[in-house]
């Protein structure tokens, strides 16, 4: 950034981090922020609320890093630990927010930018002393993500005196390492855009960052090197900058205005509960029949119990017709189906990980049979059938062979 | 322990952690596990794969640490920086590891305890020099899991030259601070056993740890102190040592052979979903109907639409249907449904956060009209429905009031 490093430090303070009763995806939350615009995260730290020990790490922090982010301790239960130490560390004395007159009580840092909370009540700020960039976020997970989205990263890329724009592919069919060798000579000769493959649990992402003056140039760079990579990535890419691949069938619903309905047999209604994750699914999400037990599949779905008996419920032909007859009985343009085993146990007849998964609309029904693994876990055995029943509707949505 | 107390850090090397691709785990795990024998987690560390920046933070956890746990950085990938790192800082030579013949090439420390690894390849070890004990665990979260439980948690056990146990009332119906207040001036008074009491996401727990020269004698300690606390806790008590509601529900279940089914709205299959997670859960879960639109609770559920229109799909009536109807269908001993509004938009009926909860067994039908707050997130409110559903279940197989 202007060529020179911000070496950064995200130090989280909550007793309850060191208790293991919360996870610190504060620490998470930050560090992918910060990474997409091309900051370093060098260190994490936990300590709990001590006065002492965060004094000491705060002193570590100063002298290894550049940006020190603090997370938690804000709030009056902890008699604002965090800026009572921070403060102390770099001679400045709190003084009362008068600005913020719906904030009672909050002393900060005198000169410091105050960071409104649009969650919560306690305000974060960011302050500038002795070479050192100091920032504080609240503790709670969704105040931390909101303000440090709409308050911390434009103070950031304020200071670093240019704009970094970053961009992903999402791609589900082939892995990272494959991504990393489709693309290693070009990655290793570029600079600026720089390229990086990452693995996710069941998938993997390309992400392309730019640095320029402004926000429109370093689109600019990006764009064409998104393009040549979509291009190469061809089908396997299923969206750009989205989360999930749930999130991508929602988009392209949104688009063409369809609607699905799910039947379930081993994911257990996980595939239903991803998509009502998302707020606004119930435009396109009719519902669902989760038929764990040979007797659901016929009473809820109308399977003849001699298909199921001849072909087994773990079978292409059940697949098949959990898909149709979903789609059918709720009048979605789309139906899916999935049936297999997720294990711990098998049946005696297939291995774990075995799962067929199947799509029913109006000019076809497709049925993919997978083996995710006999030494996989239980649950990503589930999640993994709900990303090929999610890629077979964004395959069909976008014109794509549904059984690639 | 034994009068000594053991300041602890987890120092977890991966600079995954740092770009923001994975959350740290591992070391909210082995933090919940310490604490669950006493001893005192003081510091989390996270640093990339960088020799230089592990190096200066190692020396920073020998300087305030009396054990460092290590996770990540010990397969052959990552050159096995975190193994070279640590024997250099504490003098000791790295030699192979002839004892472990099926763990090809492994170099550990010179006279370090091997842990075996029984869920990936490479092993982590204990040492203890400069007064300080060292413990390497590999990165994977299953790995770190099952190692920390099976090797290190044991040789730490040994090492404090007591016996620590604890155990857990988890609570649903009254929240922590009532807990506490409830205890307080017992918890105040109590040295040996200790309890204390801690929120989760959606209920909470009261913890009693004892610390004896054998696991027997602290268990004795602990059984009184347990027995006073669940009587006076009463119905609010769901389980001991249990992770979640629908894991007694499942307990409660596999001790009297009983069958349900989920007939599902605004959780949108989270509720099947989530006991399905729960391996052998096909013995007692036959399946449900995810019912999201009206069309489909009439499709599916038989209930009738006149209803439906007269007092709309959120409400007592309704939900009463959808546990009577998918108990029928199902033919298992309880039905379950939920109908309401996780948000974040309304129905211009009702506010976000209303639902109703419903129980169907041979004996009646219960209905719990809830409303979990406006301001609620959209995830927080289906899994708080969902634990209503499972608590009335609960509730009805210990013979107490369902919709107390």
């Amino acid at each position: 950034m202007s060529g020179k490093s911000f070496d950064t430090e995200i130090l989280s303070v909550g007793t309850e981090l060191l208790l293991g009763h919360v996870t610190n995806t504060d620490a998470r939350d930050i560090s992918e922020m910060l990474s997409k615009i091309g900051i370093n995260v060098r260190y994490h730290t936990v300590v709990g609320d001590n006065p002492e020990r965060l004094r000491a790490c705060v002193e570590i922090a100063k002298s290894r890093a550049d940006i020190i982010i603090t997370t938690g301790g804000l709030g009056p239960t902890c008699d604002d630990l965090t800026k009572q130490i921070l403060a102390e560390a770099f001679s400045l004395p709190l003084v009362e927010n008068r600005a913020e007159r719906n904030y009672a009580q909050a002393m900060l840092p005198e000169g410091c930018t105050v960071f409104h909370n649009n969650c919560g009540t306690a305000p974060g700020c960011a302050f500038e002393k002795d070479g050192k960039t100091v920032i504080m976020i609240p503790g709670p997970p969704k105040e931390c993500r909101a303000m440090f989205t709409e308050s911390a990263l434009p103070y950031l890329q304020k200071l670093s005196g240019g704009q970094i724009v970053s961009h992903s592919l999402r791609i589900f069919g082939i892995g990272e390492s494959a991504v990393d060798q489709m693309f290693r000579d070009e990655m290793d000769r570029m600079t600026n855009p720089t390229m990086a493959p990452y693995a996710k649990e069941c998938d993997c992402l390309l992400q392309v960052t730019a640095k320029a003056d402004t926000a429109a140039e370093a689109e600019e760079m990006i764009r064409p090197v998104m393009e040549q990579a979509a291009a190469r990535l061809g089908e396997y890419v299923y969206g750009i900058d989205v989360e999930c691949v749930e999130e991508a069938v929602f988009a392209l619903m949104e688009q063409n205005g369809m609607t699905f309905a799910a039947a379930e047999s081993c994911t257990g209604g996980e595939v239903s509960k991803r998509f009502t994750d998302i707020p606004g699914a119930s435009a396109h999400f009719l519902g669902g029949a989760v038929t764990y037990t040979n007797e659901m599949k016929a009473r809820l779905l109308g399977i003849d119990p001699a298909l199921i008996a001849s072909k087994g419920a773990v079978s292409y032909e059940v697949a098949y017709e959990m898909a149709a007859r979903i789609r059918e009985i709720s009048g979605a343009d789309i139906g899916v189906g999935v049936t297999g085993l997720a294990g711990p146990d098998g049946d005696g007849v297939h291995e774990v990980g075995t799962v067929f998964v199947s799509m029913a609309a109006k000019d076809g029904v497709w049925v993919r049979e997978l083996h995710l693994g006999t030494k996989r876990t239980r649950s990503f055995i589930r999640r993994m059938a709900g990303n090929h029943v999610y890629d077979m509707m964004r395959r069909y949505m976008t014109g794509l062979k549904v059984t690639a």
